[in-house]
């Protein structure tokens, strides 16, 4: 049996008690380490889950599973433990057909997403339009400004998510961020949600418009940008909660 | 203080660990209880938290938050919790409006969305478009054909939710559905995933023709549909699994 967990945005304690009870059954537990990272060390998990976690990179989850976690999971429980949600990235839909071709039975157990946390904002959920993100290899890179352009156009709010790379502890800050939209034809004058650390005890959201919050100070990670798009009159309330 | 504490999508076990320990330790428990519903009774919710559930209806807490929820949270620790993520719902997000205006300390705990646990179906989240809902009275409505129509002019997919009154356990059916979306002039050569029990252990889901998906059976509910935009090669083929 091969469960995919999500274990939710910030610690050890954002794994449903669903999901805990399985990764403390399970007889091996991975933990995706390459598209997001907690606040809290693998270490910390390890205690709290009374588990050993083996770390699964891309490598491991996209050319080795057949060697590792599908081989494990035809014979014994293995929980694959994902940030966030569960479905988040098309490395992990990719994992779960591979398990169903193999004939081995998968159950999935649910998390808080950055797609849904973002809701804190105070911006409608159902009136985001196509999610897009920065990578930072960007040098000839469009798409974001593109898709923010698109969703402006009919109206709807934009959420960019920034690049990462957990395993060297780099992140994209909505700084960078901020200056590549810019850069890319985005006007700085049009308004902006800046996040960091949402699904934090303590999450820092900023509003203004790109000028000023381009030189904004966040500290927390990941870090993301909301371009919002036709506000009703209590998303604009909402909005005011953050400004600068 | 006011907790908002989101409690995932299916029974009593898939709140976070570190919501169930707010919880218990809550001097006061309100259930929000007129957007969604469990596959869990009431009962077993405060079975399971150790503590007793207020409910609160849209009334309770669109209008009179002042003399419950928000005075309660002035000198006490309140949980409020929503089924699913805590700001699915624009009810939500007023409300911790309406305590951040009252000095009222706020706490977010987030939990599964229907919005990123719908990735099980196979369809990347990051290409979904403006989400639309199907409201019972729905004589003279036409915005849920619009939108889906604009999502798949733009190659996303939509994301359609149905009504549900949960205190008088009535849910729409993904056969009504897709009655309402024919009759309002969507084509019923077009493809569909059905899905009912999203967050369950088995949840049910058939891609097919609108045609094919408007007799099949569903059994769980709240029940949603996705009609899918243009379509990855892998995407292509996480539907098949779904084949009626």
């Amino acid at each position: 049996m091969l469960y995919f967990i999500g274990i939710g945005l910030n610690d050890e304690k954002d794994i449903s008690v669903k999901g805990l009870e399985v990764v403390k059954g399970a007889d091996v537990v991975y933990l995706e380490s390459y598209t997001s990272k907690l606040a809290c060390s693998v270490e910390k998990l390890e205690e709290f889950y009374g588990q050993k976690i083996i770390l699964a990179d891309r490598e491991l989850v996209e050319q080795k599973a057949d060697e590792t976690i599908l081989k494990d999971a035809k014979t014994k429980n293995v929980a694959f433990l994902v940030i966030g949600d569960v479905f988040g990235a098309t490395t992990h839909i990719e994992l779960m057909m591979r398990a169903k071709k193999d004939g081995i039975k998968v159950k999935i157990i649910h998390n808080a997403s950055i797609l849904s946390a973002v809701g804190v904002v105070g911006l409608e959920l159902y009136k985001y339009g196509k999610v897009t993100s920065i990578p930072f290899e960007n040098k000839d890179v469009r798409a974001p400004v593109e898709v923010v352009l698109e969703n402006q156009k009919n109206g709807l709010h934009s959420l960019v998510l920034l690049d990462l790379r957990p395993e060297q502890d780099k992140f994209m800050t909505i700084n960078t961020a901020l200056e590549f939209l810019v850069e890319k034809g985005l006007d700085s004058e049009l308004s902006v949600v800046g996040c960091a650390g949402i699904g934090s005890d303590a999450p820092e959201i900023r509003f203004g418009k790109i000028k000023e919050i381009i030189s904004a100070e966040f500290t927390k990670f990941p870090q993301c940008l909301i371009i919002p798009g036709k506000l009703h009159f209590m998303e604009e309330e909402a909005l005011e909660f953050w400004k600068q």
